[in-house]
């Protein structure tokens, strides 16, 4: 249609304009939704029905007068962490932590060259840490992020971030993200919704870092708890960190911690394996219009590919449920034209 | 100072004017700190030292420039919900809605009319309740508060506000709230803080409403949380709320509320009770500049005057730390001008 045909039919045109009016008049509660614009803010999804079927959400759900249309204050997405939003091969990387901790503290601990799940850390045995089953690996856990004061953990885990190395990638962990889900937090952002980070891992271990990464504050952050004590020392007060866990936000717990930290329900979930199956249930089984999408870990060649037989981000259930759920199978080699960030 | 006086003047005029400039270049980080911009959001706040120690507090650190500068991020306000926020007296709120939800339930449970502390409630024999200790309010609370969705416990308690009225104000339990405060909130929130709440009382009871109350969305309510269970029912997933308490968010366990929900430091905490002592004293011992806040129940004719031998909301050591640890002890009889709202 060229510039004559849009002045000879001036119903569309007129329409166009009260419409981009009503947007103005809006203000913040207008997002961006047109195709062109999603392009220059998803510049690295490619061309195809996942993209599409992102902006045509987002374009539901943001449109005054649209029948979908979600108040700002009720658009919430939520995001798993691993796997989803940074890489969880070859292992998680707070597991990684955990190993380079128990090294860090080993001098202060003798015992433990003689015990076993510490042992096989120290020697590097992974084999016999794997047999310590989840009893050890509860045990690494608690000697690693108990018995010392929230804010001793933070440092310890901004200290860490700074020197450790993703072993395949080379770069810090917090360049190990994917570059289209930071350009869909942005995007998601830029439409008025919360995103949110609701992670199996633990809540202190992404706090420190995820506002600078994600541009996700440390109250848009849940996670799995451990108990702390309030105690006073020399008239200041610390929290400390107990050796018991409090609350595990994985699988049937997302939607617990969803209601408990965040209170409302979520219009949109994002995960990639069945950690983040109840998550994706919960949210996409309530009213009005819904987005559930999974990060199929597809592409060999720039990641790892990985579904139903991996011990680390197992897709199974959720990839059976998806298509009766209407849940996007998001596919890493289609869809991503690029898979990390430059390096800064 | 005449007009004339000021144009004679230049020097201060043109400051202020360089200040006006900067103010508005830094868009939203600038809030408006002015005495007389205060006295416009404070109205129902008596001039007087507690007045200006709010605006001197807010000023301090939403001056840019102001070596107490705090970005808005950070910028966290706490308030205690009962006794702070709305009237505690002549017994916490969510004690009526046990009471109510008893006499309501009673029909489908024949078997309380002979059981204590049930029958209690019933003949409106409180002694007998009162007799039947922690265990019993912990039976009352739980017959009412667990066994049902998270979204028919919602129901019920936005279905008993409707009807319920204060005993003495014979006004909803919504309109039981202090004007002063919600001009605080409204204030602080102009000045670029996120208000919290961080209540002893029950997360769930206090969410369906506090947005249309105080404008505190409820993913920034933090309170006492009851276990939850994910279940599926005919495909449709709820969440059951199971008969076990997960976390009392009251006293030492207000700063772990504050950690595990907020994942920041308050810079202003507001409480009336010894409940809120941890809570003053987690958030003012941060580093920079810190408020507290302790609303004095002094006025017997307008509200209740109560403080160290009440039972409900006792207030004792808080007031005893009060000065050493610099916080404000407001007080009602001569701080505020009104202490309701008008009838809407």
């Amino acid at each position: 249609m060229t510039q004559g045909n849009i002045f000879r039919s001036p119903g569309p045109w007129a329409l166009a304009a009260v419409v981009a009016a009503l947007a103005l008049l809006s203000g913040c509660e207008q997002a961006a939704t047109t195709g062109q614009v999603a392009e220059a803010v998803l510049p690295s999804w490619s061309d195809g029905p996942t993209r599409d079927a992102l902006v045509s959400f987002v374009a539901d759900v943001t449109t005054s007068g649209s029948p979908h249309y979600v108040p700002t204050a009720e658009r919430i997405a939520v995001f798993d962490n691993d796997g989803t939003l940074w890489s969880e091969q070859p292992m998680y990387v707070q597991l990684a932590f955990v190993i380079d901790r128990v090294e860090a503290l080993a001098s202060d601990h003798p015992e433990w060259k003689d015990r076993q799940p510490f042992k096989g850390v120290l020697e590097g045995d992974l084999r016999a840490v794997a047999a310590s089953g989840e009893h050890g690996l509860f045990e690494l856990v608690m000697a690693t992020h108990a018995g010392m004061t929230t804010a001793e953990f933070s440092d310890a885990v901004e200290g860490w971030l700074v020197t450790a190395r993703h072993p395949k990638l080379q770069r810090p962990y917090t360049e190990c993200v994917y570059q289209p889900m930071l350009e869909l937090l942005d995007y998601l952002r830029a439409s008025g919704f919360q995103t949110w980070i609701v992670s199996g891992g633990g809540i202190d271990f992404m706090r420190p870092w995820t506002e600078r990464v994600y541009g996700v504050p440390p109250e848009q952050v849940v996670g799995s708890t451990m108990k702390m004590q309030f105690e006073m020392r020399e008239s200041a007060p610390v929290l400390m960190r107990l050796p018991e866990m409090d609350f595990i936000d994985d699988k049937a717990g997302k939607p617990v911690g969803i209601h408990k930290f965040i209170g409302r329900r979520p219009i949109a979930a994002f995960g990639n394996s069945d950690g983040d199956l109840q998550m994706l249930q919960w949210t996409t089984s309530g009213p009005g219009r819904r987005l559930g999408l999974i990060v199929h870990h597809t592409d060999a060649d720039r990641e790892v590919a990985y579904d139903r037989e991996s011990l680390i981000g197992r897709l199974d259930e959720a990839l059976d449920e998806a298509s009766d759920r209407g849940w996007v199978v998001m596919d890493m080699k289609r869809d991503w034209e690029i898979i990390f960030p430059a390096a800064p």
